[in-house]
């Protein structure tokens, strides 16, 4: 709408926002959508339209925008104590409850928890721990960090350097000791004639050279999403973890499991690393664990890292890093409602019950379509890939922008799902119900039908 | 207590949490302090021992541990809508009104919110929007940062780059590029026989050696608190920001001010950058924007770095950057409510009214000991220096560890403030009663004259 009226919600929006994420030409031209509540897994805006948020907002509100109880636990901690950090060796009750419970639920026998803000924080924590436990064991040289292409570890400028997307480019990014390797993607970076097997084999090759390359005393860990978020719903090739975490152990690297995205439930599992088969030496956790109802994220140490950070601090009596809302009570006390009510209240029994039925109507829908060159996901979170040709693999035209079309097509129909890449990403919240699924697949199909009529 | 009992609130603390900015040895012998609930300005904990909390939680909680209108500004939204994001021009109306509201009450004629979950995002997301606007602009060396010794803005690696502490080289920090200039601390860095008018021309000229050593080609950005916080209550020295403004302006190097802890009320003005006289190019904000109540933090970009950001930002159709709680509803709700209640109901006025008191109290509690060599701040913030020796400004040996030693014995009477190096900093909630206040003078005097005969 270039109508925008003077003093509507949107052209208030547009005045005092730096908008983030956005693809302006997209809003300039339909007006920003202001919404004021949900009901379920849907969101409404300020016209009333309504729309099936099958993003759950970010990946976090997978319980859905209106959880009678999860608003309970925070209203209840609100009258009770509605703020506190846990610097000085003072915290709340709720923050040792809710570590206690971490480690509980964690795949680790035991283990230490420490508090951030958002997983973008809690990587920049996870580094920062690394270089403070390297240096004090007696390797300083242990800096670099190793993550992929296509791997989203968040935004502020050491998480940015991490994520191996091409548009962090524009902040001068990545800073310097941060490097990519392959993306795991076999679909795609697979060549003629290769494997899969033999894909997951060159990179774990790969890796071996680029340890070589720079030196494992130069390294001071690997950082992987289980599956890859916002790279675009990636799955790792097959035997992929199982390839890698022996050359990362041979030469002493830490495994890092991000887990912001498949973490508490996502991929049908507690933890993505649960689902492929493997035992990272520490988590990142965030988004679900408050279901998206407050910014928190957390490092959880797995016994080797807990013992040897904890030693380090020690030696210097103090580690001293900590944000002023770390583990702050009302956070911590959505967070321990959270994980009950994801994995013993039915969400993440419906994830696995559901997903198969996901896959199926979404295979159906690739199948259906000329324009459709690859299904990838696994439990509540899919990943459309839209190609010009599909015996090719031949993307799109970027300038034709498909991806933003589709998406767009589907929030005018009142679907909202998020272009990655030339992919369409659907992660709904876990709360989906059968009917709501068929919802999201007809809207979907007619908005691709749309779309690829328009451009193909 | 070495005799911490198993399954005590105070063992399980231990055994889950990596603390973070705590004295190990004080934990290990007292045992952390584990807080179950709050009335007023004060915390009390699983024995239900009471604590004066003269540091605010962490600054932050300026309206107390129990406001009703406050709980229940975030009860309501919990009610309405618990949770959302502000990437892809879409967002809660929560957040519009919230960045209407920042606008409204900041500096500046017009300008542009970005939102970030704590301070020390924020001012990494200000790092990057400069090398993003420089690069955009075509001066992609404009990448240093100038800050000062003591500076503290956070503990994200950029952020703890920017922080001029010593303790960030156990991580192997700053980071390249990130240069700290001499603290504006007169009585502290003054010469011998030089007047305050001269030392702020010293730093002044400093200044300017710097950039011409670096090259104003090189340098993205200045960023001061308005008084420094975590330094040590340090307000500037007598005309300082008069005196480098003009510098920086010259140089075409925005001034950014880190309002974390000075903003909405501290100082005893909305700004700190009020109280001190000068109007910067953008405000970072936290803590006090949600009264400690929710994690949030704003970068308030004043009218010209708004533009040419918005410029920018439309040059590639996109500003790639953004957290996942960026604007969250709840968060948006609260800091609304925060703003009036500090402005509009009486909190502010509480500061105005009763900080003259404060420092009279303060005043006179140096002036009948030996070991306090100086009395600073301003508003609700202050800071009482431990020395050996008041006239010649000797410190005590580092190995006495005086200041934690008095925060401990005030910790024991039901009174707690803040250690940091050796001064004793006091910045109570704002709604602090003049009886609250005589508590906070006598059970810290008590405690000041217990330790200084311990170790004078």
């Amino acid at each position: 709408m270039n109508d925008i009226a003077p003093q509507s919600w949107e052209a208030r929006a547009d005045e005092f926002s730096m908008y983030g994420f956005t693809d302006l030409p997209s809003v300039h031209e339909r007006g920003a959508v202001i919404l004021t509540h949900g009901e379920g897994p849907y969101v409404i805006d300020v016209h009333g339209k309504r729309y099936l948020d099958a993003n759950s907002g970010l990946w976090n509100m997978v319980a859905g925008f209106d959880h009678k109880g999860l608003a309970q636990a925070a209203k209840d901690q609100y009258d009770r104590f509605p703020g506190y950090h846990a610097f000085f060796g003072r915290m709340s009750d709720q923050t040792v409850l809710l570590s206690e419970k971490l480690v509980e639920v964690s795949p680790f026998d035991r283990g230490r928890v420490f508090y951030t803000n958002s997983g973008s924080e809690a990587n920049d924590t996870m580094v920062k721990m690394l270089w403070f436990l390297h240096a004090s064991e007696g390797n300083p040289k242990r800096r670099k960090i190793l993550t992929r292409n296509n791997a989203y570890h968040g935004v502020t400028a050491v998480s940015a350097s991490m994520t191996g997307k091409p548009y962090n480019e524009v902040f001068g990014l990545p800073l310097d000791g941060f490097i990519h390797l392959t993306c795991p993607h076999y679909w795609r970076f697979g060549k003629d004639g290769e494997t899969e097997e033999q894909f997951t084999q060159r990179l774990a090759d790969e890796l071996e050279a680029v340890i070589a390359r720079e030196g494992a005393d130069t390294i001071a860990g690997f950082f992987a999403e289980p599956v890859m978020g916002a790279g675009g719903v990636i799955p790792p090739s097959k035997g992929y973890f199982q390839a890698i975490q022996p050359i990362l152990q041979k030469h002493g690297i830490p495994l890092i499991s991000d887990e912001v995205i498949c973490g508490f439930g996502r991929t049908g599992n507690t933890w993505g690393c649960q689902t492929y088969g493997f035992t990272p030496d520490a988590i990142i956790s965030s988004k679900n664990l408050t279901a998206g109802l407050f910014p928190m994220g957390a490092v959880i140490l797995g016994p080797d890292l807990a013992d040897r950070m904890q030693a380090a601090a020690e030696k210097i009596e103090e580690f001293p890093h900590g944000f002023t809302a770390s583990g702050h009570p009302v956070g911590c006390a959505i967070a321990l409602k959270a994980i009950d009510v994801v994995m013993n209240e039915g969400l993440a029994d419906n994830v696995k019950r559901l997903a198969p039925r996901m896959e199926q109507g979404l295979r159906g829908i690739m199948e259906r379509s000329d324009n459709i060159g690859e299904l990838r996901g696994v439990g509540y979170m899919w990943a459309l890939e839209a190609v010009k040709d599909k015996a090719t693999k031949t993307p799109f035209d970027g300038k034709l922008s498909v991806s933003e079309r589709i998406a767009n097509t589907c929030t005018d129909m009142g679907l909202i799902c998020r272009p990655l890449g030339q992919s369409i990403v659907l992660c709904p919240p876990f709360i989906l119900t059968e009917a709501q699924m068929d919802e999201m697949f007809e809207k979907l199909e007619a908005a691709l039908n749309k779309v690829f009529a328009e451009v193909a």
